[in-house]
């Protein structure tokens, strides 16, 4: 019951759900159910008998962990989901736990965390994608697609590993992207580091900030999806690499069509 | 007389200063003399005889060719500044054409452009750096930084080499950094790029915004601020491998340690 488990609880008990929540900390269980963000909670896995969908909303490193310990309690029919950034190595693993997991990964946050940071509305308008795979049953899946509009998120569902080369374009890859920039510009001397630190406008902050971020989920990004972050990666530096011979070779009509090219194509990453 | 020469205008008129504008359109002067943005407006040059100090205020490639231009009108003592955001190319030519020329680049803007966007205030809190040579009169230097204060801009002084090589750091690799990774997503394959322009969100959308942004733009910083631009280009491609390395050799506490060092530097560039 964090920042999605929480907000999750708050939507859905809104749309009529009975909500039962579980966190190893009995403040975080006081605290969710004082602000209504759950019906029951519990430090114990014993209340989860009652559930049909079951969320798990740890880092990814737990969340096969979390399903070990929570299966004795659970109804064999009841899915299990997860909300975490990478779906391939989850999926593989979680789906040999317990047949009916489906790999989940509504594509919402903020920058804040713990059940203080939970909201109304954090789905809204946000994709919420899905990873079965043929094993799964086609009702499991139409479930948690119900349950993404309940949130106002808009469901898709694709291959693991599709989803995990889609989010490694857009959202890992950036990330090391940006932070090589910032590792960069750390390496002028003092005095001339001094004067672009002083002339550093909204060009530098915007093109640094993911890769300013969370250290942790950068690691993470890195150590689920590294091959794909791997693959996209190698791309984006032959990219870099045609750009830097353009400018060497001063071929300016070129990278002005290529300047050109992306500002149009730009918008349609933009929703 | 456009967004910046415009803007100049707005303020310095408001601090007292008689203000002469030269535009090529009769229709700018109009507009320039109905807006309040200068006191005198004239497509000729004749008009600039009256003045102490003049703003060339257009693009870096007509800079020199437009001082030669109005030069036989001036009075010796007049002091030629320009706004160009490069510096060493303009100052080592526009010093050859009139020994009182002192290069000039005031940190502010807008998307926009043209007279109509010229605003009061542009240059509050803004960088305002001056690149003098050994041959300026220090008198003049402090002219043009007693003009800075009048704009509430921050006036620095500095060597036109450093200028160049610190703004190649934060503005101009910046957009080659970031046009490189929409380049790379571009190629990836139609479905797996159509769910990744779904998925993208403000990640996405930060990383790639001035790699998607004035085409012209980024070709003339390629062009006049070439050599400290390959330098800068060279030095990211460094740090992009070492990246690289690391999640290839799955050194997670060593890209850890590069995330974290990052994020607590990063806040040294943001005013």
């Amino acid at each position: 019951m964090g920042l999605i488990g929480g907000s999750l609880g708050i939507d859905l008990r809104e749309s009529g759900h009975q909500i039962y929540g579980i966190s190893r900390s009995p403040e975080t269980c006081e605290t969710a159910l004082e602000r209504g963000v759950v019906d029951h909670a519990s430090t114990e896995f014993e209340i989860l008998s009652a559930t049909e969908v079951v969320f798990v909303c740890t880092p990814i490193f737990a969340i096969a962990s979390t399903i070990k310990q929570i299966l004795p309690y659970l109804d064999p029919e009841t899915i299990i989901t997860d909300v975490g950034s990478v779906k391939q190595p989850i999926v593989s693993e979680c789906s040999q736990l317990w047949s009916n997991f489906i790999g989940g990964h509504p594509m919402a946050g903020t920058s804040e965390s713990g059940i203080d940071a939970a909201l109304a509305n954090l789905f809204k308008g946000a994709a919420y994608v899905f990873t079965p795979t043929a094993a799964n049953k086609l009702e499991h899946v139409e479930k948690l697609k119900a349950i993404a509009l309940e949130l106002n998120a808009i469901p898709y569902v694709c291959d693991p590993q599709i989803h995990d080369r889609a989010v490694s374009w857009i959202s890992h890859l950036p990330v090391m992207v940006s932070t090589s920039l910032i590792t960069a510009c750390l390496q002028e001397k003092p005095d001339t580091l001094k004067l672009a630190q002083i002339l550093a406008s909204s060009g530098f902050r915007d093109t640094s900030r993911v890769g300013g971020g969370n250290p942790e989920l950068g690691v993470m990004m890195a150590k689920y999806n590294r091959t794909e972050l791997l693959r996209s990666l190698y791309s984006y530096r032959d990219n870099l690499d045609t750009i830097i011979n353009l400018i060497e070779e001063e071929k300016w009509q070129d990278l002005g069509n290529v300047l050109q090219s992306n500002g149009k194509s730009r918008p349609k990453f933009l929703n």
